[in-house]
């Protein structure tokens, strides 16, 4: 992979050089992101970028500066690449911050000019930044009956205590040695992943345990996205009873606005809502347990309404109940029947039932 | 540690029983917390909390609740402890929230209820919550050359691949089964945990590597001092040259004024600042990748300036100079240098040189 990615660096590089020395005015072509050029493929079940693209011309005053910050940016990570080193996105900033000679212009300002430079890439080049060597934030951590190895070390990931493995910002040179695990359960909240590790969970019903602490960080994403893809793991997301656990949900399946350049390769498309949802209140005799939703809630449930990927009758019942009764709830809610209740009852009785939303 | 501290709910129980069979108004007595009994032991050097004490009675109208609440909460934490499982704060409320028969009352209407009940006998009893079972947040992670026991794993944390351990939310019960480092390093970015654990630092230089990822959570703060106070190791601690980066800094070290009834088993008052200092834009020339302070961050720096905690000449020197350059800087600046720059000069410089701010 990194020879591929190495080889389009240079070819990025050589196009232009070819161009120049034929006297033409060289561009690069960059799929347009943001809204006006974000759709939902059905038949993928993914968000992806449409067929937009624009170009980014070389002699055009008002493509000059991001034409040369793009090049810069493509150096720096080609340099990565050949010394085998990663590079955070504010490290680079920082290290291609400068002033021009004999100018006052910088090269860049600040990390919101970067930034944008780096997904531009992404994106032109068709590889993951992190392909690029340019790492994201990190935060989730993995428990399971798993043996990946990673930099030279092997890691049994059965065996790391009550803490568990951190899931690193880049999981591209990770390997997986062995699996003995028949699904993966991904949780939102940080409580909820020690209830279930300390419950022995993952042992007894033979899953591998993510917790994301909040929306899941890339190298999270890619972590499940490759247990489900190259294992064929089935994966179970289970968060609050909100819109914010319903959008973590969609992230983790079929990716994000933001993103929508790399869903094929951060969205995993088979994963399933296990939980906690509004139908279960009634069921599991919660509603003592619920909180009134906010004005801010009612309205983004109702703007995940008209999303694509929320129009299967399920989850428009699902929303619309919700806004109905006016009401959330936490998962930490079934801990009311009892601490050890999600882990003896609720979990295993909706996997057995296949009880999911899709 | 588990038995005393089962005997001590037992007493507070017991203490009440008896008053109550004797026909007189049983009450705890609970050290008031919030400003107006901090205080910052100079000697020490720590943010402890003052001698004034509030008693809540049972046959009071006005604590009657407050009374019921403590010793629900009470109950629940032995049960824990009884039964060797741990709650998170959100699942101690949801499982003690219910509606008293015959009556509209509520237990608990919600968490913010719960929550400061839960640190009420946290220093009544003189306990940490973790040993009452009750879980925090947790964020931080951790590598370096020493092997851990934790809930029957040996976990080597020299062979965890680029992740490295998830520190939980609970050190109390982890055991040291070998050490070889000769000091802890803590950095606050995630960016910068990485540079230096690619760059194989902590092996170079036999150190300890904790990523706090911003603020650091209590399990955090408590594996920090653990590893200082019974192994002796000196702490340094790596953070933005801003007040947020202070603030991160006076936290691990002194305690949190919200937290002052535990600094003593929090805090680590031998740890040191090893940058990024004001004072580091002027020596390692990084004027140009420094950042404009705000109002909000001068307005902060000013407070910082007035904390007993803060009145050394150097810290004087170093505040004021912030406030009169009117600048800031990240610790990625450092980048610039070179992404390894940080690991192969900066912070040995720094340790060899025993540069720090204290």
């Amino acid at each position: 992979m990194k020879k591929v990615v190495l080889k389009k660096l240079e070819d990025l590089g050589k196009e232009v050089v070819e161009k120049l020395e034929k006297g033409e005015n060289p561009y690069i072509e960059i799929p347009v992101r943001g809204l006006s050029n974000v759709i939902y493929d059905e038949k993928r079940r993914r968000i992806i970028l449409g067929d937009k693209v624009l170009k980014r011309y070389f002699f055009n005053v008002a493509h000059a500066k991001k034409f040369m910050q793009t090049f810069l940016v493509a150096a720096f990570c080609k340099n990565l690449l050949e010394e085998n080193i990663h590079a955070s996105l504010r490290e680079t900033f920082y290290s291609l911050k400068r002033t021009l000679p004999n100018s006052k212009e910088n090269t860049f300002d600040t990390q919101d000019e970067s930034d944008p430079v780096i997904v531009d890439l992404e994106v032109t080049l068709d590889v993951l930044r992190e392909q690029l060597h340019i790492n994201a934030d990190a935060r989730g951590r993995l428990v399971g009956d798993l043996v990946i190895k990673d930099r030279g070390d092997v890691i049994d990931c059965s065996k790391l205590g009550s803490g568990g493995w951190f899931i690193p910002s880049n999981v591209e040179d990770i390997e997986f040695e062995k699996i003995n695990a028949k699904f993966v359960l991904v949780v939102e909240k940080v409580g909820a992943f020690e209830r279930l590790h300390e419950d022995g969970f993952w042992r007894k019903h033979k899953c591998i345990l993510i917790g994301t602490v909040g929306q899941p960080a890339r190298g999270c994403r890619r972590m499940i996205q490759r247990l489900a893809y190259e294992f064929g793991l089935p994966v179970y997301v289970f968060v609050d009873a909100d819109p914010y656990g319903w959008y973590i949900y969609s992230v983790i399946k079929y990716g994000s606005m933001s993103l929508a350049h790399i869903s094929d390769r951060l969205g995993t498309q088979t994963a399933k809502f296990i939980g906690l949802t509004i139908s279960d209140i009634e069921k599991y005799n919660l509603k003592n347990y619920t909180i009134k939703a906010r004005d801010v809630d009612i309205k983004r449930a109702k703007e995940l309404l008209k999303y694509q990927w929320f129009k299967s009758k399920e989850w428009q019942r699902e929303i619309n109940l919700m806004i109905k009764k006016g009401i959330k709830a936490e998962l930490e809610a079934l801990a009311s029947k009892g601490l050890r209740f999600v882990s003896d009852k609720y979990l295993p009785e909706k996997i057995k039932n296949k009880e999911f939303l899709d």
